[in-house]
């Protein structure tokens, strides 16, 4: 089959891979489409340790697998767990300390023809949903863990820190659960993505009066970090959602005077993330942050694109492989 | 009035200073005993820029105030509130952001015959208190204030990184929540103050293969942090109580990943640290833990003590100053 096929910090097509067999409890995917993540990128510059096939947003149809699946349509969650170990049992399958991931820790992942998970992790996708918006169901799963993690409502003065792909997610996720929200962003471009409803600025300072009882940050850099900590009232809750390329510089004593709650969030829950993209509404609305598609064997092209643009600071949002086309 | 005073990181006797003036909704207290804290030494070393009378653990007797509470003796919560601005009404007078702090920020501290504190402030101690024990009030609050914001229970297992002052409360706090518990520390002599019931350790390998639900980190250095996120399970809560002398390098990464939730604590609930001292048994404990006691006319050799014993390596545990002696 064909894929995409990272080692070293290159990506490249391959032809000649053999489909994969699903193993017990496992499915067999023929996928449609799939979605290049930050996470794939950072792939890219080592981020961890993986050589083979990215990508981990996809949708496809089953193919070989228990028989109320074959022939659905479904997204699938990429934590693949072992289910016996400590963390497993104690913890939650997401935090299996055996766990391999799709696309990123020892499973191959969406940026090829088939794609095998197991059985537990696979989603049935709304007909009335294309299989292209349907991509977005992993990211945007990540978003609402937030709001399994903490409550926001109305009364929650709420920045989201970061105007890529994730905090444009995210943004409209928090605006479910409250008004009183603001993007802070760096690209004047990407902010005018969001809805009309949800306010935003680019610059920094309009806020620093303000003291924020929520922080979302998802930038992944230290100046988005550092904003966090400028934004958030003592007493605060910060989010962070997404990974950091190397460590931080943190005056710790901040947490503790201020009395800050910080919260990891990393994956979340498919079937709220599928029942957002129900409301055809919504639907569209995220059809918008597609910026481009390829097919899987201009995949190679899709990254280049994706260098291009970062390089003349036109950044993009979300770029698609059109796995069948 | 005599009093122990603070000028560019020298503590010196001085016997030269006015009695303060109770402001509108203050009392006036004579001291009978303050405890030293490391935030005393901290301020030494310029934790925060203050100049003038340190001390904010004391116990002492109500000179001027409202009648009810004329001669009573009493122990007195730290921050000075406005009572006004925006931190005061939607956060909570410790989080004022004008506040002043005795002994620590704009208000001249124990470390002295006489100290104001606004009325609020103030608690009551009971009769068959002694005013040593009592001094323990206002860390054993902050102590207290991790079972105000997390849940501990029996299931959780729970480690109180740090031997020290602190350390040592804390883990006699975080007792009367669960039998899971151990701390891990740096001198075996500090650890063996600590109550039989209590598990220690100065070997944090010992733990290593074991992943705590609640980890408290109480050190204030980087060496402890970095332990904490060695014995924290994915999902876990990590509390922070103490200040870093300086920022720390952290991967926040791993927050993210294994959804790390981090508290910062501060002050906490004197009347809970009161009721726990009612108990006569508690109070014997605690007063185990007085290592020396100075007049405040000896104060300079207090702190000298402190620093020759920190040279040879010989931690000390709380360190009074007998006020009227």
């Amino acid at each position: 089959m064909k894929a995409l096929w990272l080692e070293n910090g290159d990506i490249k097509l391959r032809t000649d891979l053999a489909i994969p067999v699903a193993g017990p409890g496992e499915a067999l995917i023929k996928v449609f489409y799939s979605g290049i993540c930050s996470t794939d990128t950072g792939l890219m510059s080592g981020l961890y340790d993986f050589r083979g096939i990215p990508g981990h947003e996809f949708v496809g149809r089953v193919e070989t697998g228990p028989s109320h699946l074959i022939g659905k349509r479904v997204a699938g969650e990429i934590n693949i767990a072992c289910g016996e170990c400590h963390s497993c049992i104690n913890v939650g399958k997401k935090h299996c300390s055996e766990r391999k991931v799709l696309g990123i820790r020892e499973h191959p992942g969406a940026f090829a023809e088939y794609v095998t998970l197991p059985v537990e992790n696979l989603h049935v996708i709304p007909e009335n949903l294309s299989s292209s918006v349907a991509t977005f169901i992993e990211p945007l799963a990540a978003a609402f863990d937030i709001i399994e993690k903490i409550d926001i409502n109305p009364e929650h003065r709420t920045v989201v820190i970061g105007d890529g792909k994730l905090g444009q997610l995210i943004a409209r996720v928090i605006k479910t659960k409250t008004d009183n929200l603001v993007v802070l962003g760096k690209y004047p471009e990407k902010l005018s993505r969001l809805p009309d409803s949800i306010d935003s600025t680019d610059q920094a300072e309009e806020l620093y009066p303000q003291y924020f009882d929520v922080v979302i940050e998802c930038t992944g850099n230290a100046s988005g970090f550092d904003s966090a900590l400028r934004l958030i009232k003592p007493g605060g809750k910060l989010v962070l959602k997404s990974t950091y390329p190397t460590p931080l510089s943190i005056d710790a004593t901040i947490f503790v005077v201020n009395e800050i709650q910080i919260v990891g969030s990393r994956c979340g829950p498919f079937p709220r993330a599928i029942n957002y993209l129900k409301n055809e509404i919504n639907a569209k609305d995220i059809e918008t942050l597609i910026d481009k598609e390829f097919t899987l064997t201009e995949g190679v092209s899709a990254f280049e694109h994706l260098k291009h643009c970062r390089r003349q600071d036109k950044q993009q949002l979300k770029i698609l492989l059109d796995i069948t086309g």
